[in-house]
């Protein structure tokens, strides 16, 4: 469910380092040397890469990136480079860090990594910050929103398939109440989002559904002057139909007039190893047009190639 | 500060094996046998001796030892023989089904292992019940308490010796507000008990002893009416004070008319490989008798050969 092209015969760790230390010498940057290695690396060979730049030119590969490039496709290139939980640490701090209402990173990365992802991501935070994710979400969030988000990202949640569906029953009555008397807030929500496995949260709403009528994410839809209900939304969105959650992300971040390049870039950078395959089907159903035709219409220059190359539309 | 005796010499895992199974044979028990071994061997060595104990007799060492042994004894031999995340994993299960509001495992376990034991806890609590930790602890709880416990059993503090006074400054200061008003379960109490440091919570008590004249634990005592209290205090005391809080909890086990083994039991299988030394030495003080002499006093037979043999007092 990748769109990462590794192509069958990959050249050595050391040539890979070498053709992007060349990459970045002389008059102007390489751009076009930069993206056919590194976006045609899998994580693995890319922390290879980094690992050997460090030992052979005694430089860190993301500073050489970061001084050589410049706007999204510097952003785009740094992020995908950067591990994966990693890179969810940098995206989680600035999230934090930016925090507003209407900030749905935090939600998306703490409900569609698996369970022992977000605890590398945590792992991670630590050694970069030298703090916790989670103290750092309680100190810039209040109220319900920390109430749901401290939780969220503090989760570890069970990932067998073993559902209880009586419990499904009564718990799908408890969102169905609450969420009709507008109660989103409510302590049960948050302990039922913030602590199910996600095969119970799906078969909780598959109860909400055939008790009740309508999709729980319906159900969220109708109340503009409430601030909380989106994030609620997106939390719903996220732990059972994440691939969804992302094509509306692609969608909003493309539809938007002048582009959202901060959400377009990291879902592709996030995604691309894991589900975005299944993301641009879903795309270009919803859209009546291929992801990379509307990425190709709306982006340029070596953004749109890097962008390009990561959802596996160019010629590598 | 581990009081485990192990041998200069250990015999290989098969004979320490075959010798348990030699003590389960025949008219009675030889318990005798069973406390010369396994009170005598690491987590290591025991988890080594259970794995071969499998593979030689087909049976689970555990199961054997629960149909042989009985009470007390039995229940110190079991725990102390699991894995110590596995133990931890059953502890705050039962903690959590026969969950009351003056139950304090919950916190002692959250607040007194190191990070990354207690995502191993959560990672034990996954295999062996088809749950997580959280969602148990959430699910049986309510109210203020669930709003402290959720937290606490979900944290992965970050470990580093970094503190920021200006920080502790500040949120002494918070502390001592909230405990002034009487607001114990405030949202910015929890937060910051739930997801500092402890190096970080440890500067802030310092800075409100020095502020605001008295140690925090003093300022949590006085307000009998308060069910919350105690557990808010046990929090602050397991985070900053381990030791003191296990030599309080072994005082008071002690001291109760009838002695509260299921405490003793707890603390002894649960504190030997990790600070139990400390622990027999503020009690030695504190009591003005030795923690030997005050458990030969208050418990008999195997149950106290084993105790005793744990806390590193028998002849071995």
């Amino acid at each position: 469910m990748s769109t990462l092209i590794v192509p069958p015969h990959v050249p050595s760790v050391a040539e890979d380092c070498e053709q992007l230390h060349k990459a970045f010498e002389g008059w102007g940057t390489n751009e076009r040397l930069i993206i056919s290695i590194l976006a045609h690396r899998n994580a693995g060979q890319r922390k290879a890469i980094r690992h050997a730049y460090a030992e052979t030119y005694g430089k860190d590969l993301l500073k050489d990136l970061d001084k050589e490039l410049s706007s999204d496709f510097e952003r785009l290139v740094l992020l995908w480079t950067l591990d994966p939980p990693e890179r969810d640490a940098v995206l989680t701090d600035e999230a934090t860090k930016k925090w507003t209402k209407s900030n749905q990173v935090l939600v998306e990365i703490a409900c569609t990594r698996p369970s022992k992802g977000l605890i590398l991501v945590r792992e991670a935070y630590h050694s970069r910050f030298k703090r916790s994710l989670e103290e750092d979400v309680a100190y810039h969030t209040t109220g319900d929103f920390r109430k749901l988000l401290l939780p969220l990202v503090s989760s570890y949640r069970y990932e067998g398939d073993e559902v209880n569906l009586r419990l499904a029953k009564s718990e799908a009555k408890i969102l169905h109440e609450k969420i009709k008397g507008k109660h989103y807030s409510d302590d049960d929500v948050i302990r039922i989002v913030a602590t199910r496995s996600k095969a119970q949260v799906n078969a909780t709403l598959n109860e909400y559904k055939n008790e009740f009528g309508n999709d729980i994410i319906k159900d969220l839809e109708h109340d503009d002057d409430n601030e909380f209900l989106p994030i609620l939304k997106a939390t719903f969105e996220c732990l059972v139909y994440p691939e969804n959650y992302f094509e509306k992300v692609l969608r909003e971040a493309i539809n938007k007039r002048g582009t959202d390049e901060g959400a377009l870039t990291r879902v592709v950078a996030t995604r691309a190893e894991v589900d975005l395959k299944i993301i641009k089907d879903l795309y270009h159903k919803r859209n009546s047009v291929p992801l990379h035709r509307a990425i190709v219409k709306d982006t340029h220059g070596d953004y749109e190639k890097m962008l390009v190359a990561l959802i596996g539309e160019d010629d590598a």
